[in-house]
């Protein structure tokens, strides 16, 4: 059974086939954000603190940290990311004890945030160029640490997804010659917004179960692109996620302060066997009611974990299926 | 490709899987509800006709009607709900162009529909019960209708979902010796309350799979037995819906009057490429903010449908996919 295993200072996180969907809070990223961008320029951190602190309270059982600001002052951020890398995630570790994700595309910033973190981290990301895997996968041998896996190479990104599966078992194979196993891959077999092509669902949903049949590896998304250019998109995405959870995608990177999305992913936990009794549901209806008696998504979230519900199960529990 | 097709005196409405997921509207059914069947036996047809219209107005495709009052004056619905289902659906008829589905346990009041009803109906039900098969499959064939077929026999309902898968492959058989064809079989395979048996999810999702590689039939379920005896009970709908049609469900016996479990079937369309161009969710979004802005449902819905917004595809248009 594949098992992921990643761990902070005190917690371990297990993305698996037969583990409870593992969300990935996506907003400690200034890339789209200019205030966020212009906030860590000046050395000012209350956004990320917040945003590690909220996304926790809503139920992220892993944080990204992405410190690709561009500053103004200096462009070069081979000089100015690893630094910054290094300051966000000892900041994010004094406040939440999960483990982190250590996201980004310059090589040194990896080395800087892979000696900062405490625990094992995911790495974000390696694609099928061939310069990213010669610069990456020595890393993630070296620290012993999982990364996610993007299924382009050097042609981009190709809409069919027979070549998209092509481009995953290259990684893993290549992964393979640096002694880095299946298991410490987890792919995103990339999402395309169905707005824009109409099969983008169809191929996520087969895509993710040829990788889990075929490959053995978990598999991750950047879940919101399905919807964008759409209205209302958070009605796309709550029945995207419960979808490709049924098909066997078993983590997204994804916004964990909205509460319809967080709701369909507890629900498809419950419906796939992975929530034991049920009670993780019912801790979350609580945190629901909480919110339609006119409480914060985070402040009903807390208030919920400080009395038993968690982002998730966390350790070396075994679910039932 | 399995079509099975229903008729209503002007429009056709196809169950497939190339097609939009077919909702059956069950609220016309005075079963656990004591103020219908009241209404009923005193000849009061008012919230029938409500039900009708509202459940059209919400995107039901197809309306079950059910005519099983147990009469105070008269208890047996041999003789007392015949005639009841002719004057229902005589009724809902003239108010409403969709296809039916007769729903009945007794098969005069079946055969009484059957002579009653315009196009081409759904009947509901068959098991694998032997006096049920040779009650009730003589009159799909003379009748030439498809049929629900309900995955339980003389030992009752099993909690294995391979007894229950064949049960259904005897029923299938069963009517091929009639000379039905397996495209007029629609097998519900039994939705457990995933509270009560944790893989109950798990089960139809392979359940479906399966009927549908290996039977090649088409599917429905009483879609909310899923969510029973749990809080919160449409967010568990709203994701069993999406994780059934991903799964290969093609239809289900539902209260169409619930936002919520609506919006996600027509994401779930949108996202398995049965909604050509997104124009169904573009104009479904309208309906949630006409909702937002304090139109009831119904209202909503019917406004839409004035403007092009249909209970989904009719006719003889073909998906894309």
């Amino acid at each position: 059974m594949t098992r992921t295993v990643l761990e902070s200072a005190s917690k371990t996180v297990t993305i698996g086939f037969d583990e409870p969907f593992c969300v990935i809070g996506e907003r400690i990223n200034p890339t789209g954000r200019k205030k966020l961008a212009a906030e860590l320029e000046a050395g000012d951190f209350s956004t990320v603190e917040r945003d590690a602190l909220e996304q926790v309270a809503c139920g992220a059982m892993v944080l990204d940290v992405n410190a690709g600001v561009v500053y103004n002052t200096n462009p070069d951020p081979n000089i100015t990311e690893p630094p910054l890398m290094r300051r966000m995630i000892d900041l994010v570790q004094q406040l939440v004890d999960v483990p982190l994700c250590i996201d980004s595309s310059v090589p040194g910033a990896l080395q800087a945030g892979l000696e900062a973190v405490s625990g094992r981290p995911l790495v974000n990301s390696v694609t099928g160029e061939e310069d990213r895997l010669e610069l990456v996968l020595p890393l993630i041998k070296k620290f012993n640490v999982p990364v996610v896996a993007i299924s382009n190479d050097d042609t981009g990104i190709s809409e069919d997804p027979d070549i998209r599966f092509d481009v995953a078992r290259k990684i893993v194979e290549r992964a393979a010659d640096f002694g880095i196993p299946a298991c410490d891959i987890v792919v995103d077999p990339l999402v395309m917004p169905v707005g824009a092509m109409a099969t983008a669902g169809r191929q996520v949903f087969a895509l993710v179960r040829r990788l889990r049949d075929e490959l053995g590896v978990n598999t991750t998304c950047g879940a919101s692109n399905i919807s964008f250019g759409l209205p209302h998109r958070h009605g796309v995405n709550a029945a995207f996620l419960p979808m490709a959870i049924g098909a066997g995608m078993t983590s997204a990177i994804m916004n964990p302060v909205r509460l319809v999305e967080m709701e369909s992913i507890r629900a498809a936990n419950l419906l796939m066997n992975h929530d034991p009794n049920g009670g993780e549901w019912i801790r979350f209806s609580r945190v629901l009611e909480a919110v339609a008696q006119g409480a914060s998504f985070a402040e009903a979230g807390k208030a919920a974990m400080a009395t038993g519900i968690s982002g998730g199960r966390r350790g070396g529990r075994r679910s039932r299926s």
